[in-house]
């Protein structure tokens, strides 16, 4: 493929060529929603931002594999391997088995992104649908020695990792600090390091989103399922590796240790992130009442809202934003937007009436023309 | 929950009250589509037929859990237990990994059903997510000697089954006259006798949708995965389980041996099926050119069409019959149901604006109480 497009990898700090394994095919990796909860700008960034890449790629003419996967099974608070899972809480919460409320706010995530005019990517698995995949990269992983058991539950062996891999390449954290900033967290005792991390956690008794496993009926980490399924839809290395800044450490980064180990090879090429949002300069968050999700944003029915913004709007805004800056939504920014892509849509409208109006002399006048021949 | 809602229960082959094994709840099995072409009349009308009922369900006052399976594996060519997979067939010819295929189709069935204002269901399992519980429900069925192991597949014993239980109780059929009239096809030389069914394949070298098994590296027999999801997200008995009455024998019937088998207990309380598309008196199918899409209707774009049919108006015509009489599709039967529908809202708009009239007439009427009291 004749292109000279370059991409920031976040691996290793440069821009490099965008050069695929295997031409004319790329492979692409994006981290998708877990599905708890209506979905707002955080999960709308990602999806624009990726949604871009896959159709510039398909543009220069790749045979693209576009990989996002729906997390339903796993995710636990706070994104910590100790405490409830999201979709189960709100399952319980709302007294509807968890695949329920996958079910429902996955509905509600496509719906969003489609008014948003995200194309849906060429593979959407689910974590609860690859459970038998998780299993057998942790057997290799234990295989290779560097996991244990404990209890039931699988940990990943960080600190025998980082002997012989740079465990923190792709954020530029130091294990060291990392040990000596983590707090020592209830539950945590099984793990022989603070850094260490889950695998395969062993279901409480109450908890009814299980399987069984060679070690415990239990639930896979979180980190382990993107894994996973990348390696079951893009191979054991591929080109892309995208998704959202604050999912760099420690999800990713646990991602490379894991197949590294698992594959016996680094798994991804370009390693991309897409930055942060604010509200007002503010980060979001459900506690600082400033989490507006898209729905809000569209009908314009939340307190922080002065009027409504169309999909195309909020997709317009994000794209004039470079994807690897912070980006901050106030109402000022959202009404520059919406008269700029207004500004946009009737020059392209003019640009078209023009090109009709002189294909139309072209034809007078070739008529013109062949008459007086 | 105080009605008379009696449904024809194609297993008793009566008219029977509906009443939930567990008031307010009520759960509903429906098989879904297997995702390997675009969606056609044959999908829309189970989708149409199980959706009023799932809407009706909910407004008698129940909680509705609604599971409507996607099939992606293990669904081979004729429905048959030798042969290609369907999905992977499709696969090879168009040269991309299964799930893309998947994929592709899933999100156009979606697609479709919403403009048919299908609402989702609650749950929408794939099969291909659920090999654990499979593999799971065939070692409870081995255990209890109901099936029999041969080069790494697994079928099961029809003949055993029917010596204590009634295998055709659904569909009417007796085992005698099945053996008799079935053609002892190739490959089918595993099986005791030829009425048994896989419930586990062993996978050819060239088959790419595998998972490793207590048995072989294969995938699961078609007619389990319901069976297998039913019982995950509605439990060893439930109320309805639906579907198009071509599903009846064998599927439906193998789903019933499997259950009671597995479970011990007969899972489904009320069998609904609702009957086939005709075209213009023949039976849809791709050898005689009669199968138009749903696409092809919405646009007009197939020669047996005289033009475009609204989604409301194939809505509107599939319930206008019954669900369970045969509906023959035709240009002159679409025409006449795209103008009962212009009536029917040209009256609902005439009584809602009545009812503004009525309405404003009563206020007048009050105002001018209070103006002479």
């Amino acid at each position: 493929m004749e292109h000279n497009l370059t991409i920031y990898n976040t691996l290793t700090r440069k821009k490099e060529l965008f050069k695929p394994l295997k031409e004319p095919f790329a492979g692409m990796y994006v981290c998708g929603p877990t599905v708890y909860g209506d979905p707002h700008l955080g999960h709308a960034r990602p999806a624009i931002t990726f949604d871009l890449v896959f159709r510039y790629l398909k543009h220069l003419g790749y045979k693209v594999r576009y990989v996002r996967n729906i997390t339903d099974v796993g995710h636990l608070e706070q994104d910590l391997d100790e405490g409830e899972d999201k979709i189960a809480k709100k399952a319980m919460l709302e007294q509807v088995e968890p695949m329920e409320v996958v079910q429902y706010y996955t509905d509600r995530y496509h719906h969003f992104m489609e008014m948003l005019n995200v194309l849906q990517p060429s593979i959407e698995p689910r974590a609860s649908g690859h459970i038998i995949e998780q299993i057998e990269m942790i057997q290799k992983i234990l295989d290779a020695g560097f996991a244990y058991i404990v209890n039931g539950s699988v940990y990943f062996d960080v600190e025998k990792y980082n002997q012989t891999h740079q465990y923190g390449k792709l954020s530029g954290r130091k294990l060291e600090d990392l040990i000596s900033n983590t707090r020592q967290l209830e539950g945590q005792e099984e793990k022989r390091n603070p850094a260490d991390f889950a695998l395969w956690k062993k279901a409480q008794p109450e908890h009814i989103m299980r399987w069984p496993s060679p070690w415990s009926n239990g639930f896979p980490g979180w980190h382990l399922e993107c894994s996973a399924m990348g390696t079951r839809y893009l191979g054991e290395q591929f080109d892309i590796h995208g998704g959202g800044m604050d999912l760099l450490f420690p999800h990713h980064e646990c991602e490379i240790a894991q197949s590294r180990i698992a594959n016996g090879k680094d798994a991804v090429q370009y390693w991309l992130h897409n930055n942060m949002i604010t509200i007002n300069g503010q980060k979001m968050g459900k506690s600082l009442g400033n989490a507006v999700n898209l729905e809000q944003f569209f009908n314009g029915n939340h307190p922080l809202l002065e009027q409504a913004y169309s999909p195309m709007t909020i997709r317009f805004f994000m794209l004039q934003a470079h994807y690897r800056s912070t980006l901050d939504f106030s109402n000022e920014a959202l009404q520059a937007a919406e008269k700029g892509l207004r500004k946009l849509m009737s020059a392209w409208e003019t640009l078209k009436s023009l090109q009709l109006a002189v294909r139309r002399r072209h034809r007078a006048q070739s008529t013109g023309h062949r008459a007086q021949s």
